[in-house]
């Protein structure tokens, strides 16, 4: 099994990872100088859009894949012409787009927060009329851990706020007065097969994900996965994607898909029967998906700016490293923790003891 | 963490790969043209002894380590003296020395069968008058997977005995008439801190591992784990040692020990809070020893000679594939699968699945 991977960050690292089971070789391609994936393959270093290096990364891949969205959606589609390269190109294309992501959202009848398509300020402040205030501003496109967007709380925030996120096209979007953001990573292989992990929930510090909770039969489980295969199939998906939701009383709103493997799934490597970083590897390589059960409670808490102690975090039971190999730098992702526990209560109190040896710098 | 292991076969390799989250760096010494764990690090190509390989070793290590009992202990005391390398010789030394293995059990009051050490015909003679027939014969160093023993079932077997073995020092070992052998793998840290894994039960093939079953709440859990706190104690030991136990009836009769990570351990990679190999890196490492819990029932099969077809085994639900990337040859472990399940009764469906996909050829 050859997988080629366009990006070799974290996300390319962890699948390579995955694929040492598989006696899988690797090659990435990334316009950095040490892309932390390169310990476990080849790197190509080179331009994203680099004709030679997408050459050899096809001659030397069998399957090929992503682990970032904002990939050019027409590169994908050149790749997929030679070699399986998934997620498939529209994927992409619709994942980047928020506006795009929204309205497919809508066509499934899958319930979102009232948005509105906003390309002039003009267009705000009709949007703003109808939805009202809070509202967040974002960027369609480009947009990730909180960057390009603007939270709009008093008619001050609006004006001129199409100016300030830089005159590209937006959208606004109502504020949701939620109890909890969750995740669903879900998995679909080339004929069809779909399987998701126990929804996940969310908290954010400054925009970037600070800790996931793997969820034991949350109520709104199927509800997810239901909306969750809505969106495969109709995309025709292939690999990995992660779903974010709002849970608001008896409802779950969508917010935005990722099209890769996430960050909120880091838990499955150890607390499922088989990872997302494995199912992505076993979708794009047409092999059968493993099961996806929750083994044991279960959380993951990210690692930014700054590594904490080691020896001190290692030594709260049930906790796992993930050192990406990273330097560190404020706001960089430099790694995570996974914390497994017999019992949720047992859960809550590691969280707790690892949660106070974080040096996280968010920049 | 920079490791050096003396070995590059696949325990080296499931090493390097419970090293990835500590973005640890391995170098393996190995005479083999391509052993498999070079995949993941450097490979030093030279004999086990070469002065020049193992200097390089310990310049490129901070911590060194053996995969497998038969090496010199004399070379382990002299990489001793120029960095922490574990297990300490002494435990290397008794555990590929039968008599010196049973000599420990006697002392530490750990129960065995009978046995007594032979180094002549005359002697075997005598020890059969008192030990009786049937019993084994073995050699008492360089013997693994049934390799370098003899039943002995009547008289007829015993004439000739001591020379078809190659006139080589022997124990003689009475036959236990067990219900099952089982394994109980533990890991000591510099401090002394000890833990263990559930006991694991196996069944063994011409001699060779075929299956292990992580076993919950076994009755003799304790006294396993009793046993062996007193062999890694006395011993001062650092790292994983398994013990394999025979269970007649009430009895834990201890049969050996291998001072490395081992088959029956395999399990822990998927099915416990912290694998085998990990724990194994973090004592090495001088860091805390992660927890051990059985997350899930689980089991282990091994794929010796010949590879399954791995779609077929991947359809079977809570499987997951190691293959270790040798070339086939009958005899030869090239990988092992791990089934994971809710609960024994799947876990037995999903042996009996696997089993019959499993082409193994023994040789």
């Amino acid at each position: 099994m050859r997988i080629g991977i366009v990006g070799g960050g974290q996300l390319g690292r962890m699948l390579a990872e995955a694929g040492a089971g598989f006696d899988a070789r690797f090659t990435f391609l990334d316009p950095g100088d040490a892309p932390c994936a390169a310990l476990h393959g080849r790197h190509l270093h080179a331009a994203w859009d680099d004709a030679e290096a997408l050459t050899a990364l096809v001659d030397s891949s069998d399957a090929l894949t992503f682990e970032f969205e904002n990939v050019d959606p027409a590169v994908v589609a050149r790749l997929a012409e030679q070699r399986p390269a998934y997620p498939p190109a529209q994927a992409l294309a619709i994942a980047r787009d928020r506006w795009a992501e929204k309205t497919l959202f809508g066509e499934l009848e899958i319930p979102v927060a009232p948005v509105a398509r906003i390309d002039s300020q003009a267009e705000l402040d009709d949007a703003i009329a109808e939805i009202g205030l809070p509202a967040v501003l974002k960027t369609r496109t480009l947009g990730y851990d909180g960057k390009g967007q603007k939270v709009l709380r008093e008619r001050a925030d609006v004006s001129g706020a199409f100016a300030e996120l830089g005159e590209v096209p937006l959208v606004l979007e109502g504020f949701v007065d939620f109890d909890h953001e969750v995740s669903l990573i879900a998995v679909r292989d080339p004929v069809g097969e779909t399987r998701v992990w126990s929804l996940v929930r969310n908290e954010h510090r400054q925009g970037m994900l600070h800790c996931s909770i793997a969820l034991a039969d949350h109520p709104l489980q199927r509800v997810a996965a239901d909306y969750a295969g809505r969106v495969l199939k109709r995309l025709d998906y292939v690999g990995v994607m992660a779903f974010e939701f709002f849970v608001a009383g008896d409802d779950l709103l969508a917010n935005e898909i990722a099209p890769r493997v996430h960050n909120s799934g880091h838990w499955t490597i150890e607390g499922a029967t088989t990872s997302q970083f494995e199912n992505h590897l076993r979708a794009i390589a047409g092999l059968p998906l493993g099961a996806t059960e929750r083994l044991t409670p279960c959380a993951m808490l990210n690692v930014i700016g700054a590594l904490p102690e080691r020896e001190a975090v290692l030594a709260v039971p049930g906790t796992r490293w993930h050192d990406y190999g990273k330097a560190p730098r404020p706001g960089r992702k430099l790694g995570h923790i996974t914390i497994l526990a017999p019992d949720e209560a047992k859960l809550d109190e590691r969280i707790e003891a690892v949660e106070a040896l974080l040096v996280n710098d968010l920049g």
